[in-house]
């Protein structure tokens, strides 16, 4: 009788942190290519995905500045569903097949990170931040322009994590990579009965399914990167080697499903 | 060979949200007995417990501030691992045993929010502030004496959801009533696989364990306790029709186990 | 020898929370036409400004989702320069010439703060949001067309002081309106030596001189807003007894300047 | 008419960020001597101030989690007055009396930045922590014995620009150390009219008077600091060559006054 799709589940299903699926979102994000060692990105892939070889440590790191809602406006209450993430997207092979894996995601947001982690997102909390591009534009921000420049940030638990910027060169026509990859995850989720601690009653390879993709106002050019070594994280394990591409845009997408791939448990 | 209890997993187990257990509590807290509409309890009760007819829709309201730790000395990134609490829990039955039921809590941490997922305690992220004790008293704040007041508050979403105040009357000698109902909660992990979102892998009945009680400092006087209609919420559906005792105190134990009472699927 | 605009001040002027100006600001914002109890009002206007009989209570609120740059690409670290505001202006008049006052202000920024105290606006610190429009939508925002909805929130110190809705009808040309009435504030310094609480050092009618304004994207349609009752608060005095137009644009503009008035202290 | 002692003044001076003085405080803080460069040091004394030859760059760092309340029980309302701050003080010479200044302050409320500012205080907003004795001990946290450790941290901008830990030895019973160097602070607020930028209306040296000061609970032992480098930040221009004594301690004391030393304008 209790309703919910996340924590809390009530009688009305008011106060739980997500309505159901579908889910709806808009952004503004960046998005940046880098390399990292090779062996850092093959560390970090989960039983069953395996290293890209051609892909020599390759990865992107976004910025995104999301609005969700689900079927009720819930947009409306910009206090409980805007939100801000970074996330870090690496080249793996499933099966033969190019994918991509989500090491490291962080949001300012509970009910992002609770739709997160239903998708195998391993959300932490952090303040994201992005430059924005404003219609009314003047020296405060970008144009959308050659030569002009986004800026991204991310801080959890008081460290800077990460630091990226993208400098615009050009309208981007062709959208085509954006799709390739399909992003699988490691949907994970422990248990503390003590002689289970080792034996997760959810361990699986998880594909996200989203639909009706729109990507918008692309830009493209360079992208630079940092992840500073921080206290108890391990995310500079990816320190770029190198960047390149730096691609600016909007996008919007519906999430209302998840095909697993692979219960790791069997 | 990914390591870490809660997300995210990765080689040296660092990132993790959270050490694993055994994990070390210490806090201060309010707590303010109140009664609601029987009715309203009853709603909140899921599957396998049932109303207890003595309760006449009694329950308790808890402001904490925590500090945790691992077994590494975690409480020395206090960024990272403090935290502030608020909770509800309202007298139950589990086949006749008189029990306490978590339908809403709320914390300012990630970590502690993913500790409490484990448990079955259905965390949101919010504001939580109580009134603090310190060893140099002034005008600034209550000293531990007849007619001493401490007020809790917590906004979530930015709507504020519940107020407290406890005004001491004199020490609380007799601690026997603390360990007298465990909390028993409702561990729930939703599926987003369009064809299973009515189908959760988890949905069972677990009981709290928590060992090496201490309870100290503890005073004990009357309590008030308001929460108010907000959009969007149901909290407000347990809206004191009184109130009665409120105590003030300092805690500390220790959680590694959990014990499943009952699989809500089977 | 010591260098920079706000505190602190330092060698390099480089921590300093403000650059010296010109400011240059860009925003999308949206604008709810009110009118208060006209008493509430006048109750409201320092000595200098007299209350608008034309007016009958009017008003406007307004919440911004701001950045900031000085002259060196501030707007590369949106976590020190992006900010959201909320605030309201009243209708006054100053020697019998139209002007608006501000009599409440927020924003989640200290270096906003610290611009705004420089100007005359009453800043305090709050979480404040608004529906934003993505250049990709979708059910997850609003599109620029009527019907199309944006909301916002403010909420300070745990409570939600205000809450808006603007619902487009058309595009606006006419932009005259918007320059009609310049800012008046009253810019005050209190003093804490003993005997000089009473003897504010700094007491002045000031106006505002932004230039440069450029307002592009604009609609119009209906606002409504509501300003509850709040512990320890007067905001509500203000609560509207009907709300009028609503306004959804982006802009920009430079401050460099403020132009003194009256010095209310002779 | 309009009442407040800060921002923003009302008719009945509830909104403004704080009440009038006296003004009461109850804290617990950690203490670490320093020495950094004596150059650096001495870059950052305002006119008036000299340095202390004899100090050979000594400073402290401070880590506070505090209370305020004004008359009227105000720490009731801990969402809107308890806080946390992080200071530098560093040994001066006012006309050959020693004193300390303060360069660097932080705090994550605005009624305390707000007060700090009318004490010359150059408060900027953080995110400040420290590790929390609480009566009810055990691995969660230190108790105050010989070995126990206590850390603090602050991040401003999303940059963790300090990082201190104390290790205590044993009770500290002399506190005559703590009264003996006033704090002198640089009472300064800008002009923003274009033509007085460089002409600051409020410009002076001025002294804290804090009274009825208690000071409990206190430990000493082993400081450690660090103040990492940080973009667009001067504070790791005081990072320590050595550092000396750790205290942790509980203090209260009222403000109600400030004495104007020197006024600089002249």
């Amino acid at each position: 009788m209790l309703k919910g799709f996340n924590y809390p589940l009530t009688p009305k299903g008011k106060s739980t942190l997500n309505p159901p699926p579908p889910w709806h979102y808009s952004a503004d994000f960046l998005n940046i290519e880098f390399w990292a060692k090779s062996s850092a990105v093959a560390a970090l892939l989960p039983a069953g995905l395996d290293p890209d070889p051609a892909a020599e440590g390759h990865g992107s790191a976004y910025f995104y500045d999301w609005q969700f809602s689900g079927e009720n406006e819930e947009y409306l209450d910009p206090a409980r569903y805007q939100y801000r993430e970074f996330f870090i997207l690496l080249d793996a092979l499933f099966k033969g097949r190019p994918v991509s894996y989500c090491p490291y995601i962080f949001v300012d947001n509970d009910a992002a990170l609770a739709r997160g982690w239903s998708q195998g997102y391993p959300k932490r909390i952090a303040q994201v931040f992005q430059t924005r591009y404003y219609a009314a534009t003047g020296k405060a921000g970008p144009s959308l322009a050659p030569g002009s420049k986004f800026a991204g940030s991310i801080t959890a638990g008081g460290q800077r994590l990460a630091e990226g910027l993208v400098t615009l060169k050009e309208p981007l026509s062709d959208l085509a990579p954006f799709g390739q990859r399909p992003v699988v995850n490691l949907l994970h989720t422990p248990r503390l009965a003590a002689d289970k601690q080792d034996k997760p009653p959810i361990h699986e390879l998880v594909e996200n399914v989203p639909h009706d993709i729109k990507i918008v106002q692309a830009w493209i050019g360079e992208g630079s990167l940092t992840l500073p070594v921080c206290k108890g994280e391990e995310i500079s394990d990816l320190a770029p080697i190198r960047t390149g591409k730096g691609i600016r845009a909007s996008m919007a997408y519906i999430v209302d499903d998840l095909k697993t791939l692979k219960d790791l448990k069997k």
